[in-house]
């Protein structure tokens, strides 16, 4: 495990990432030129990488080599960016403004943004099949699997649906929490199970106690998002800010009030690092990322 | 190998694929509720099914059990539907009509439909990797990655993208010929191959056949496409009819006129069939559906 503080380390990993999504992504000449360059356009230069963070961090309790983790977390960022790339589309968000520069289709065309998106989609996918993420070729289907089912209609997409359903209407705190464990959450849980998975292999105990600290830290993440969507500034996010307020939507912040919210999120950061405690020094770079994302902005 | 004639098995085949749909799709009164009905709409009821049937055809070569065939045959024909509701968007064809109903946009709402192109990839990729299409995981995972690059930017997406950029342009035969590979041949080439790869193991010059083989049906698919739209009615094909010329598209019709695109189509054809030859009598569903396709309605 490498001995450097959080800092240098979250740093050096954004920058494997972004090698590795440089890397793993279509060159940007080759045909067609148009998609691919949208499509590096939609996943490079930009964005703060929680996801292949959590998977480079996980990863460290399985002693995951390093080129496993690059795979995993380059697919899962890469339906990250294609959910981003789909939801900003004037059919779902309208919103032209993402890691503070133009949207997918504001800076290219929007059919070339909605081909970008399914591209994407299905390069995670490759990857994950044509590349060794695990010495154990039936534990990869196993990855493959759990990578879809995080991502589908009952994981992220489904979450994504509820989402739209929901606009303007009144959730309950069980209601919003289903929302955000889809439409957030299972991404979050995948990239954690994922990175640890590229490793040495986890007793049962070891792995229900990742999964406990990963559904904690996805909703975390979410409650985070709510309140920094409600107390940042557009250029302090790099998004337009207030969008949630704005379209009426469901939000921690509208369901328990700002003070409420943040007290949530300390007792969530406080439960998901609990769960990390059968891991021992090996959970440094969880534990360390988890305070992070819950103390970035506020 | 059944004894059953052509259009029996043909029959047979597609209620196959169509019950094994209903069956892998999610259930249409669970949550999300609107986006599984609207999934199911996009899949089921409707469509030749081309693709599975070449599955299964292809299937027969090496004595593939059904159960591994459905699996893979529902999984190339979710890739194909998602497209299919992509491509009908707005920003893309705008098209109204598919399969004689109601364009999932049109049915339900162009976010849903969106998600349902989104939630049926990731499904076809799901299906393929946490049910068993052969004994062989590493072949497993073959299989996957080549669904993924026939079906992204650098297979049937890349094509789409082609096509997009090619709109009142004149596009050459070579030109034509690349993109119509990507855009519809790859997924062609993909359904018989991963039918075949559900079997026994093919050896270096079968698989090479077969091959050839799917390569030239894919091809003969388009140009037997491109001449029924400028020939057949609205009402025969189950989607609007014509539109490749009034989107003023390039077509193998529009570039070699209708007596040379037939004859080409035949070409085609022969060349498909003597590919075949090294099967010998276990090619007799993949040489009918051949003909099939070919002949369908001219």
């Amino acid at each position: 495990m490498s001995k450097e503080n959080f800092t240098d380390w979250m740093g050096g990993t954004q920058q494997r990432s972004e090698n590795a999504l440089a890397r793993l992504l279509p060159a940007s000449g080759s045909i067609p030129a148009h998609l691919h360059e949208a499509m590096r356009y939609a996943c490079l230069g930009g964005g703060k990488r929680v996801r292949p963070l959590l998977a480079f961090a996980a990863g460290e309790l399985t002693n995951a080599p390093l080129a496993h983790l690059e795979i995993v977390a380059c697919a899962v960022e890469m339906i990250h960016a294609y959910s981003l790339v789909h939801d900003d589309l004037p059919c779902m968000d309208n919103d032209v403004l993402r890691r503070g520069r133009p949207t997918c289709h504001i800076e290219f065309d929007e059919p070339t943004a909605l081909l970008v998106g399914d591209s994407l989609q299905t390069l995670a996918f490759q990857l994950m099949a044509e590349n060794p993420i695990t010495e154990e070729p039936g534990r990869q289907l196993e990855m493959i699997a759990l990578l879809a089912r995080s991502s589908g209609s009952h994981g992220m997409a489904g979450g994504q649906a509820i989402d739209l359903a929901s606009v303007g209407k009144s959730l309950n705190q069980p209601e919003l929490e289903l929302m955000h464990a889809l439409k957030t959450g299972a991404l979050i849980r995948a990239a954690t199970l994922l990175g640890a998975l590229c490793g040495t292999a986890m007793s049962t105990e070891q792995h229900a106690a990742l999964d406990r600290f990963a559904k904690r830290a996805g909703l975390l993440f979410q409650v985070v998002d709510d309140i920094l969507d409600c107390t940042a500034s557009t250029a302090t996010l790099g998004k337009t800010a207030g969008k949630d307020e704005a379209a009426d939507k469901p939000t921690y912040v509208s369901l328990l009030g700002l003070q409420e919210a943040k007290a949530y999120a300390e007792t969530l950061r406080q439960d998901a690092l609990a769960a990390l405690t059968p891991f021992g020094e090996r959970a440094r770079r969880l534990t360390e990322l988890t305070d992070f994302i819950c103390h970035r902005h506020f």
